[in-house]
């Protein structure tokens, strides 16, 4: 047991991650009082009749009076908004973060928006389904995943301390914690999750606009590896607007590497060059081994998710 | 029960597939003795060790001899081989099939090996993992998934009757059976496989190259999308090798597709144009829902990977 950490939790957006975080919260025992706020009245009502907090309001300067934790989990886009509307009322001493998937924008505008005395400490847990709404959040979707945290320079007493108790927070959600710099987290998630988000959106519609084959086709023999990025495409569209226009320059960049190595495999397939072709694909075995040895898999029992699926 | 359908069957190459058949037939029952000819001595001692079969052999003309069903499971490339070598001893009334990903210039192969008398019927099972090798099959592999078969034009008497007997072989193995033109199956699979791979394999390497970001962060936070193509990306280096040169024409085509409207959504991330990106994000959340409705995910519990791993 943790024991309280934060006796007021003020959680504003209540989506998947909010709503999971609320629910990871309360069932870690490291919150007092739970207050949210969600914008849409539909959302609203059904997180009443889920039971999910003490408090359930459509003003989210209500909703943070007296927290001691703020979590920003709206859409990335209306973020710097929602900060600079809670800004005047939260208490001294109290601890900003936020959840979204782009952190130096985000970041600067949430110090931007803090008065004098609030510690600000955007963070990012990297979870997540294709699911959204206020039915989609559950208490262990961090278990075992990592949140990044990204402290700002800040030199004012006690911003430490706040970090460590954000860290001691995420850590009884289950989560393990990273701390890393702003910019350079924007870069990873380039990588790692923004690229492959763009490419599987783009696959999925690439099939859908064939004439040569149809979608019922596609969706019908889907097991050969295109099921796994409707996934991945299923994914919140509003969110990933935002995320993509937040962090563009950094997708941008990527994207441009990828098509170059991809025209470098096509070029191959189209001259018969088979040592190119079977080199790079035996270096990128070598690389899901990493992701295994780095426990983001299923080390054991080693088969596919086709198999764990009949 | 569906009884013996096949008194000898005998499989050519002893990997994944070709091991999950043998373990499926047997446990069937639709098949009385099997013979497995595999050509790497090291795979044949694990095999041996494993008793997967009647007889383990290094020669394909002996585990061919008398058989009523024979299976080609070797690489893509050396099929046309095989088969020539194996044409000869194979007895009148015998089905020969395969199970390549591509059909048509395997299919033209397989007929010209085969003397008159051999029903020749390309097959292709759409299930896998990324395991490759001896220890890799088992026999559930094929359960709901589907099997594609591509009769040849052929007007040979029994013909019929042996494409429906092979129908039922593969439904006694758990698999859905469709038939279909061969070159309308490598189109379909362009799409639903080798572009997937194509891509999985282009990406992870991308990722590979960076200087901002280690290897070490990729894997370590590869939880927001990358994870899944990493999974792909590690599937059998000379398979897919032989699976795009065999069917070039469909992959360049589906790969200049996927290209233009990767560009096409690229450019609205540089321009801001945030409605074209949500528009598409939108559509590609549908498509996944047909996906589901096709039953080739699971429909409920509703939720993602990640949360059924944890």
């Amino acid at each position: 047991m943790s024991g309280v950490l934060y006796p007021k939790l003020a959680v504003i957006g209540c989506g998947l991650i909010g709503g999971s975080i609320v629910r990871a919260a309360k069932a870690s025992g490291v919150v007092g009082e739970v207050a949210v706020a969600e914008i849409n009245p539909a959302f609203r009502a059904r997180l009443e009749a889920l039971q999910v907090a003490d408090c359930i309001t459509g003003d989210a300067a209500e909703a943070v009076k007296g927290a001691d934790l703020v979590v920003l989990a709206t859409f990335p886009s209306v973020l710097a908004k929602v900060a600079a509307e809670i800004g005047p009322h939260l208490k001294p001493g109290a601890t900003l973060t936020d959840v979204g998937s782009v952190k130096a924008p985000v970041a600067e505008a949430l110090s931007e928006a803090a008065a004098e005395g609030v510690f600000v400490i955007p963070g990012h847990p990297i979870a997540g389904t294709e699911q959204s709404g206020p039915d989609a959040g559950f208490a262990e979707l961090f278990r075992n995943r990592w949140t990044i945290l990204c402290p700002r320079p800040s030199e004012a007493p006690g911003y430490g301390a706040a970090v460590e108790r954000l860290t001691r927070f995420w850590e009884a959600l289950g989560a393990n914690v990273e701390l890393m710099d702003e910019k350079h987290h924007d870069m990873v998630l380039a990588v790692t999750s923004h690229l492959p988000h763009l490419i599987a959106y783009t696959i999925v519609g690439t099939a859908e606009h064939l004439e040569a084959v149809s979608e019922g086709e596609v969706m019908k023999f889907s097991a050969g590896g295109f099921r796994d990025f409707t996934r991945i495409a299923a994914s919140d569209p509003v969110m990933w607007r935002d995320v993509f226009l937040l962090n563009k320059d950094a997708v941008l960049e990527i994207v441009a590497r990828f098509m170059e190595d991809l025209q470098h495999l096509t070029r191959a397939i189209r001259y018969g060059d088979g040592a190119t072709l079977e080199d790079h694909f035996a270096r990128t075995r070598e690389i899901r081994r990493g992701v295994i040895a780095a426990g983001q898999e299923m080390a054991e029992p080693n088969f596919g998710r086709d198999k764990a699926r009949t």
